[in-house]
C-alpha cells in the first residue's frame, strides 16, 4: 500500500451565525483527499477529511509542510507488518520536525489529514470506521445508539425568545432531546429569561445547556453561575478564556452544583492535561468536548483520553464538539459519552449522513465502509471533483 | 496616515544544525513589509517585519486572514487622535474574528505583522523604536546597554567537546560573558563534561545555561536536574514539554538550587499565566523567555509583562528567545533582562546592525528610525526588493 496523491483545497464555509464572540460569515475549512495505489470498482481508493468547524483553514500548512512528508516517505513508515495503512504510524512521519508547544492551526491540518487517513484505511479493510476502531482500540466494544444533542440556539433579529421556542420544538420533533442555546449576547436577566423559554419549549431544564464561547471574564463569570445555579441546566460552557484554568477552577469551588462542559479550543494533550491538573473540573459531574478534527486527529484524541484516564476520567464524560462524522465513529467506537449535532447550521461539514434519524435522542451510523462522507451528499458533493 | 500595502513572502531559513528535537534544514520564514500612504526621501515609507527563528513561516495567514482585515479598514480604526499608527490599535483590526485558544502559527503571523508595524511607526516618527517604546510604555526610561549571552554549543561531528571549546572561546573574544549550549543529545555523563568542557572555556560555571528544547520525560529531566545542581550552571532550559508545568513545578520542588528558564514555546499572555499560576518558578531566581516576534508581537507581549507584573514577577526576569533586533529594542526600551544572540546561527533574521560590538556582555542599539533591519545588510537584501 503506498500513498500516491494528497490533495487539500480551502473552502468557504459561509454562515450569516455570530456567537457571543466571533462571526462565521468568512469562515473557512480544509477539505483533504488522500489516495492509495489500490483501487475498488475500478478506481483508486481515496479517504476523505477535513478541518472542523469554528476554526480557519489550515490549507498551506497541509500543503507546505505536512503532505510533502507523508508523500516522500517510504511505504514501510505508514504501513504495519502485513503491509496495511497504519494512520498512526502515518501521524509520526507527517508531524516530523514539528516543535513542542504551539498547538493551534497545525492541529487543524494535521486533524483533516489524519481524518481522510482513517477513512482510507476503512475504506481499504472495507469496513465502518466505527468498527474498525472498536477493534483496535476497544475490545471490539461499541455504541450502536449515540446520544446526541442538538447545538444551536443563536441570537436571532426581532421576537428573539418566540424564534428560540420554535427552532427547539423543531428539535424536539426531529427526536432530540437535549438542546444547547447561546448565552452572553444579552444582558443576564434578558439570558436567563432565555433559558427558561429554552426549557419550556425542550420539556426540561436539566434538557438545556448553555454555551458562552469563552467570552465571560471571572466576574461575569461567577455572576452567569449564580444565575444559572439555582436553575438545573444541563452544563455551563466555556465561561471563560479556554485557557483561564484557574477562573474555572474557581466558578467550581464558588457554584459545585453546576455541571461545567469545556475542551473545544484545547487542540493537544499537554493543555487537556493542564485542564484535568489545573481547573478543578469534576469526572463525575463535568463534561469534555474537544474535537478530533480541530486537535491533530485520532492519536492525540487517544493521547488525551490516556492523560484523562490517568486523571480518573472516563471516555464517557467526553462529547466532542463539531457535530461531523468523524466524532459520530469515535463516540461509537471508542464509547464515549455522545456527540454534538448541528441540526442548522456549519453546514455541509457539520452533520451526518443523509437520512440519518434521530430516535430518543440517538443516532446509529451506517454500515459502509469508512467514514461515510459519501452518504452525506451536501459534504460529498464537495470532495467528488477533488478525488482522481 | 493610511496603510496602503501588506505584503507577505515565505523566505527559507535553511541551517544544518538541529537541536536535541528538531532539524532545522526545511525551516522557513515570513517577511512582512506594510507601506503607509507618507514619504521619506522621495520614496514611500514601509516597515519591515519578519517571523521569528524555530517556527515554520505563517505567510498563509498573513495573507488570507491578517493583511486583509487591516488593508479593509478605515484609517481611523488603526489611527490615533492625532491621525498616527497606533499599531495597538492596528493589532485589534488584524485580529477581529479569531477565536480563542489555539496560540500557534497565528501568534508568528501576527507577531510578524506587528513588528513591522512598530517598525513603520518609529520611522514615521523619525525615531528609533526602543526609544518610542520607552515613552509610551516606560516612563522615559530605558537601558543604554543591553545584556546578551552567546546561545550556540549545538553538537558537531567529530571531537565535539574540543569544538565547543573553541566556540565559546570564540564567544569570550568577542565580548561574551554568558553562553548557552544544548543538553539531551548524548548521554547524561557525556554532557555533563560537555557542561564542564563549556565553563572552562567560558570562565566560569555561571557563565554557562544549558538548554534540553522540551526534549525530557520527567525522570529524565530530573536525572539531569540532578548531575547539573551541583554544577551551578547559569540555568537549565526547557527540560520538558513547554506546557507541562507539573513537570516544571516538580524540578523546581526537587532542585529548588538549580535556576530555570523556558517560555520561548508559549505564545500568549493566557499560557504565560497558567506558566506562573502552576509551574512552581521562583520570580527571584527563574528567567522567561517569550519571543514577541512569534507570539503575537509587542502588544501580547505588554499583556505578558502584565499579568507577570500581577504574580511578583519584573521584567528583568524576561529575557527573550529568538536573538533579533526587534526584541532588543524591547529589551532597551521596556529594561527586560537582555535578549539572547546567535552569533553564529539562524541567520539572517538571527543577529542585530552590521558593526554591533558585545562588550562587557552588552551592546548598544543605534539611533537610526525605526528597528534598523536596514543597518543588517543580509537582512536587509532580502526586504530590499519587496519593497515598493
Amino acid at each position: 500500500m503506498k500513498l500516491t496523491r494528497l490533495h487539500a483545497q480551502t473552502v468557504p464555509l459561509r454562515s450569516s451565525i455570530r456567537n457571543a464572540l466571533v462571526s462565521f460569515a468568512e469562515m473557512t475549512g480544509t477539505l483533504v483527499v488522500v489516495t492509495a495505489d489500490e483501487t475498488r470498482d475500478g478506481r483508486p481508493v481515496s479517504g476523505l477529511g477535513f478541518g472542523s468547524i469554528g476554526r480557519y483553514a489550515a490549507t498551506a500548512i497541509v500543503q507546505d509542510r505536512l503532505a510533502p512528508r507523508l508523500l516522500a516517505a517510504a511505504p514501510a513508515a505508514y504501513t504495519n507488518d502485513a503491509g496495511e495503512l497504519d494512520p498512526l504510524r502515518a501521524w509520526d512521519v507527517m508531524l516530523r520536525n514539528e516543535k513542542p508547544g504551539g498547538h493551534g492551526e497545525r492541529s487543524v491540518a494535521a486533524g483533516a489529514i489524519d481524518m481522510a487517513l482513517w477513512d482510507l484505511a476503512a475504506k481499504l479493510a472495507g469496513r465502518p470506521l466505527w468498527r474498525l476502531l472498536a477493534d483496535r482500540f476497544n475490545g471490539g466494544r461499541h455504541d450502536a445508539a449515540i446520544s446526541v444533542y442538538a447545538a444551536g440556539g443563536y441570537y436571532q433579529d426581532g421576537d428573539d425568545r418566540a424564534a428560540l421556542r420554535r427552532e427547539i420544538a423543531g428539535y424536539r420533533e426531529s427526536g432530540y432531546t437535549a438542546v444547547k442555546i447561546k448565552i452572553g449576547g444579552a444582558p443576564l436577566a434578558d439570558d436567563l429569561r432565555r433559558v427558561e423559554a429554552a426549557a419550556e419549549a425542550a420539556g426540561g431544564m436539566e434538557r438545556v445547556a448553555v454555551d458562552a464561547n469563552g467570552r465571560f471574564d471571572e466576574a461575569t463569570a461567577l455572576a452567569y453561575a449564580a444565575g444559572l445555579a439555582p436553575l438545573g441546566v444541563r452544563w455551563y460552557e466555556e465561561a471563560g478564556d479556554p485557557l483561564d484554568y484557574g477562573l474555572q477552577a474557581r466558578l467550581a469551588e464558588r457554584f459545585p452544583g453546576l455541571a461545567y462542559a469545556t475542551g473545544e479550543n484545547l487542540f493537544s494533550h499537554q493543555d487537556v492535561r493542564n485542564l484535568a491538573r489545573h481547573a478543578g473540573l469534576r469526572p463525575a459531574r463535568d463534561f469534555l468536548q474537544m474535537d478530533p478534527a480541530l486537535s491533530y486527529g485520532l492519536p492525540e484524541y487517544l493521547r488525551m483520553l490516556d492523560v484523562l484516564r490517568a486523571a480518573g476520567w472516563s471516555p464517557r464524560r467526553c462529547i466532542p464538539h463539531g457535530g461531523h462524522q468523524f466524532s459520530l465513529h469515535l463516540a461509537a467506537g471508542l464509547q464515549l459519552g455522545g456527540n454534538e449535532s448541528y441540526p442548522g447550521v456549519f453546514q455541509p461539514l457539520g452533520g451526518f449522513a443523509d437520512g440519518t434519524v434521530v430516535t430518543d435522542g440517538t443516532v446509529r451510523l451506517p454500515d459502509a465502509p469508512g467514514i461515510g462522507i459519501e452518504l452525506k451528499s451536501d459534504l460529498f458533493a464537495l470532495f467528488r471533483p477533488l478525488r482522481p
